[in-house]
């Protein structure tokens, strides 16, 4: 066995949701182990956090300015730190730790701001440290197989992206009422932007790495409809791709019966693809002319991305921590030199990500015009 | 019982596919028998068609114009004439037999052009006679409950509409291949639309029928992408509607895996419905904070629209020849006096859906933009 | 055209069920037309009833033996009589009118005894007239295409056969509260068994009809969970099937949820099916070593029956009243000689049924025993 | 935080299934180290197996007998050990460990014939020391959704169970081509059953578990299908529980088109549940009379068990390998004394799917009788 790597972390303290999906995504494949943390800027929390999770005192740091500091003079240094804060907190801590060399796992959306993504941008070229962006729903098997089989040219030429992740947990303004993830979430100073940053970049994102087409240009009409909110929580947007294919993506937090409800679906010449991810192990396959298959990660008939990427037999489901694993895994070996990671979204994903925010943005102030690049 | 009332018919001869439709969705309540028609511009073949269909052969017309005024000369005289033509046929004998008198029923959308369906706008008006247009879905039980349960507040205000409408038997461009069905469906002249007209229609009929809620304006993005297609095969639809709304619809024929994927969800500040067309007898429906909830057409728990217009019990599927019938028992009802129907999309239906195709035509035209009334 | 076939009823009068669903079926293909009725026992109600359905006053007959006597006597006489009284009342009807030569169509099962059963099969075999009982899903056109493939082989040779039948109508004791249609069918006399003539029979007769094979023994444990109930409400049963297959049969009408939830299975060595009656317009086939494909009725891919005996496109779906119309178009081309009526259930299925009923009451009073031919 | 307990580990070297699974459920909640082990039966496998895993040499025992006396006497031994080797081999290190006052983590079934499990429910019960049985679907949310649904009486009166467990793995005989899994699995000196043990406990084990309900007879009909197999590869099995209720079972390893599909139903004189594993974040409620509502694992409305045993928020499934972490951390909580482990499945639920086993062996050696306890 090759050691674990150790992996450091800033934000995720208690309270915090997604730093416990990296903890937990990190271990399942064994390869990492936490031995680091700035897990809060309240620094009593931060130690109590540390201690929480076996964190050493001595790596238990207040600040990630610390503890970028500490960990580089340390032999035993770590080899990745997680960026878990909330979305205008990843600049700091992923320059910080890029400029002295240590590989930057950091949370989507890339920023806040354009200027922050920037920065982290230019970081990493002049580092060349690794830098991964979890958009973790990459990692599911049937997303890579999807990848694959457009790459293949099962679906022909692709005409049709139709994508949507849509919630309803701010169906009511429940920031106003003490829910703690939709108060940053529905700050703009600290999200950037609300659904679009929060879930619509995983939509977006989606589309282009399972057709491997850019966007062009898109229009949006976004909306605030809880009373009082200063962020978007509803996004329609249509898409105009590169070789003519056209895309709808619709993002929204205020949906009553959807939970995480990302769908996508793409059409091409020769067939389409559905797959969601709320039930993420069975993809529909329909080549034209012939009867819909359904593919199952693993399964019958199944080859490729849906059987390398996962852990147990066909039909005992994988899910989201799994899939969040396989980012984990992926950046393990980019690491280690084992793997290329080839298929883990970077700083071009998140540039990408970044430049969808800001032209739905733009697009909608202008009353819903085409943004082109 | 009362006597079944009398129905001619316009079109649907042997090799059509819609006459045969309003046929049986005739004859399942039991209210009409069809007594004459002139169902082929073709006279023989107008002639061999009504033996076909038992018609007396001094009914079997050559022309709906010999047949509306036959007709109206008869005491026997038909109760009503089905339109069964394609779309740039409607005006003509819809005007013939409305300038009698005569009841119309006529299929959808209204015509190929404007100046045609204001014809038959103006014709209704002077007529004062029943003119009912075949939007069939909503006949569908589950979406007479749906728009009861919209307009009962179920689910709140509404604030987002997300419909569809996906085909996928034009992925190819069958119209050079001698698919009848598809040569005058992609004939600009006889169509006036493509995708938009033959299904957009239905699914902005639909939305309007179940939510209540004017269109104010919309935005769309329009492609052929079958090649040497004349018309329109995928439409992707923003909409503004009145009191704030949103929604999105996508009209599409070259969606490989999609039959007749007319699907419908609705967003209120309460709750959430989902009804799709090839499984019709569920509807979903998910009030907001508690779980979501299969209503099944006539089933438990339900009141109301869904078990007022079924004939068999709850797990008993009905289909789209039932949710068509229903149209034909309402129109009965409307004739004979026995009803309002106040349920049967009419004239104004008609013209909204012309103004749809027209709205999207023009924003699509103009690059995208948004288009209000 | 042809002319349309004479169809007579016995029951069906006002306030049934089962009647109505046989009228609209037999409007639907227009083969036929009522013309005559001994539509209740009650005279005054046969009267009225016949006046509510357009029959002529002298073809609306106080009783089935006067019906048969003088529509025997006329040049005009109907072409065949549909039975649908209770079961305990099909065989007085379904001789009298077999012993003149009357074709009969009779709802399930076929009797509420054997002295019965095989007094209207003694008389189909005297009279050589057309006898067809209505195990109406085997109408549906992918239960036809299910034996089609597994006729061709598709599915190997069948090892395994899971039916069920479930409802949740009868989980209170719905009948000692004024439910007509719980009464008779809880009512021993009447109806002869409960779970099992009413719905297991179907169940039964479903596999038998997919697979062709004929099950050679049985087991049964019945049950009467409701309060006071007179007949079996649960039934489950395996079965021994010739050649060596094996197969479950679950019927229960206390199975809160289940509306009409007859489901069906096979398994053979090279693949296996899955069809479920509620959304009856799919199945999915699952050939070993590929992925599991969803054929549709009529749809991509699929000749043979699932398009022979449908009348609207793919993706539009056809219910319960379509698949019981093609017993009747069926039963049309039989009695018009212009078809061969294989593939309807007639005296052969209906004693299937009996034995069926009579072999699970047999093992299950003797504590649950096989029972074999 | 608490110190991660030590766990030791017989069996899952190179090549094997379980062993993998164990010891990701193992990590994910992250209460538990592996330290040591027994690996495999080849001291050579067993030494790079350790290797593989980063246990220490000295702690990469050649036999499980050596582990167990070498761990005994270590100041840090291992707080518990899984035993994941083939059924006939869970005997002897079970009850080696647990001599030894060593807590015991045993795959199911809890061994291959009925001497090996009497061994161990001595040594458990004379130990004193915690033994778990890893019938892992017991962790899944909503099947500890559904125990407290039944127990709470929001089914009323229990009347019926339908479990079943089908896959279609054993379709072929795989055992005779290479399939290490299948050889072992279908040897009944290893494995002492074939699709009963396997799959078929722990569909009865789910029945139990969520009912509450003993069974106090059974009745099987056992195939074995496969060309040559010395084991059962199908089970047919009629049920009759305590207070009753009647259930079926179904498990079958020959079912082509099932890859792991446990399935539950149970109904009440109130209501009625559906769930199946291979879409486990969702379950079935149909409340008698009401629409049927879909629970999602700590989705809307849902108290208790969904949303304490699960990780992250509704919508993002969980799969087999949380569930089966679930069981590892109630088993932490046990051992640590921090939780009382009143839902783990241990030596009677082991003790229990031996009698399952063994009555189902018996009754159809007999040709299908009752077997009561």
């Amino acid at each position: 066995m090759a050691r674990r790597l150790r992996l450091g972390m800033v934000g995720g303290g208690r309270g915090a949701f997604i730093g416990a999906v990296h903890r937990i995504a990190s271990r399942i494949d064994d390869r990492w182990e936490l031995v680091a943390g700035a897990l809060s800027s309240d620094p009593e929390r931060a130690r109590l956090s540390a201690a929480d999770l076996g964190i050493a005192p001595d790596r238990a740091y207040a600040s990630f300015e610390e503890m970028a500091e500490a960990e580089a003079a340390r032999p035993d240094r770590i080899d990745a730190v997680a960026v878990v804060t909330p979305n205008h907190m990843h600049a700091g801590p992923a320059v910080a730790f890029l400029r002295r060399g240590i590989a930057v796992i950091c949370d989507k959306p890339l920023a806040a701001t354009t200027e922050q993504a920037e920065a982290i941008a230019a970081a990493v070229r002049e580092s060349g440290a690794p830098f991964v962006l979890t958009h973790n729903y990459t990692g599911y098997p049937l997303i890579r197989q999807a990848r694959e089989m457009v790459a293949n040219g099962d679906l022909g030429t692709i005409r049709l992206v139709q994508a949507e992740y849509a919630q309803d947990w701010l169906t009511e303004s429940v920031e106003t009422a003490g829910n703690k993830q939709a108060e940053w979430r529905t700050d703009p100073a600290q999200a950037g932007a609300g659904a679009l940053g929060d879930i619509g970049t995983h939509a977006f994102n989606l589309l282009g790495f399972v057709t491997g087409l850019r966007t062009e240009a898109l229009l949006a009409d976004l909306q605030s409809f809880g009373a009082g909110r200063r962020v978007d929580d509803n996004a329609h947007v249509l898409l105009r791709l590169e070789g003519g294919a056209r895309g709808m993506l619709w993002a929204s937090q205020v949906a009553p019966g959807n939970e995480n409800a990302l769908r996508l679906r793409v059409f091409g010449t020769k067939g389409g693809l559905f797959w969601e991810q709320e039930n993420p192990n069975v993809m529909t396959f329909a080549p034209l002319g012939e009867p819909k298959r359904l593919l199952t990660r693993g399964g019958a008939g199944l080859g490729g991305g849906s059987s390398q990427f996962t852990r147990v037999p066909p039909g005992h489901p994988e899910g989201y921590l799994e899939g969040f694993a396989t980012l984990y895994n992926d950046a393990a070996d980019l690491i280690a030199g084992t793997g290329d990671g080839a298929l883990l979204p970077g700083i071009e994903a998140g540039l990408e990500g970044m430049w969808f925010i800001g032209a739905c943005q733009r697009s909608s102030a202008a009353g819903g015009e085409w943004v082109a690049r």
